[in-house]
């Protein structure tokens, strides 16, 4: 790589992580909001799954205020991967910052899935919703598989 | 008390506890969830303070972003002061439980706010937003007071 190609590069870095970092006050700060969007997120995608898979009773209204919520949720996380941010009290892999173009593309592809969770939701289709979940877990895990610790 | 009021009275608390906790696995899931959304919602009110403040330059849609955020979250941290989520990692005391009353009382001033605050941002006018950003802090503070640990 030439030079005039590694400092567009650290440009396109620096463009992608300074504003999120300026978000937050300290980079411990970005860990617990991104630790506590997963949560809050995790909390209600689980409460769909719960219908999804049986275990509770479906009920349409719920699962569509449900699947609103993490879609709302499911933007939130990403800024605060901010450079910085890869120590203290945080099993993120530093795969994250290494393969920054890979990793962005994995959330992309979680939101993009989470987003036909929401329409499916909005349908109160319980197939529909079901397969969507399923592609919404899909890419929880492997995002999980590639960039969190065990 | 006689018998009939003390069953009504444990009806009418199982009535408001059970199907809040039930929405958690574990006590512990319900404290990591309403301390996750108290952490997104607190940055994102940040924010908004640091433009009220005038620490960063005010930008409306900025504002209205974040207020949208911040109502949005405002719902979320109350169904998980479940009974029996007052032990472990929190710094909730006693009096939630004790005082539910009067605790929801103050969760619904905050709410009530907070949607002000976001009908405000809305309007894309600062000073409506710097008022109603105070009103919405006194309610945090107050709460914070009365049912949270130093």
């Amino acid at each position: 790589m030439n030079v005039l190609a590694t400092l567009s590069l650290a440009t396109a870095i620096a463009t992608l992580s300074v504003p999120a970092l300026a978000q937050f006050q300290k980079p411990e700060d970005a860990v617990k909001y991104r630790k506590g969007a997963m949560t809050v997120m995790g909390a209600h995608f689980g409460r769909i799954g719960a219908m999804a898979n049986g275990r509770v009773p479906f009920d349409a209204k719920a699962v569509a205020d449900n699947a609103a919520l993490v879609e709302t949720m499911s933007k939130l996380p990403w800024p605060a991967f901010a450079a910085g941010t890869d120590k203290g009290e945080t099993r993120a892999l530093p795969e994250i910052w290494t393969e920054q173009a890979q990793f962005k593309e994995s959330a992309d592809k979680f939101q993009a899935e989470v987003a036909k969770l929401a329409a499916a939701a909005k349908t109160g289709n319980l197939d529909s919703v079901k397969t969507a979940f399923g592609a919404v877990g899909q890419t929880c895990k492997s995002c999980h598989d590639n960039y969190r610790k065990e």
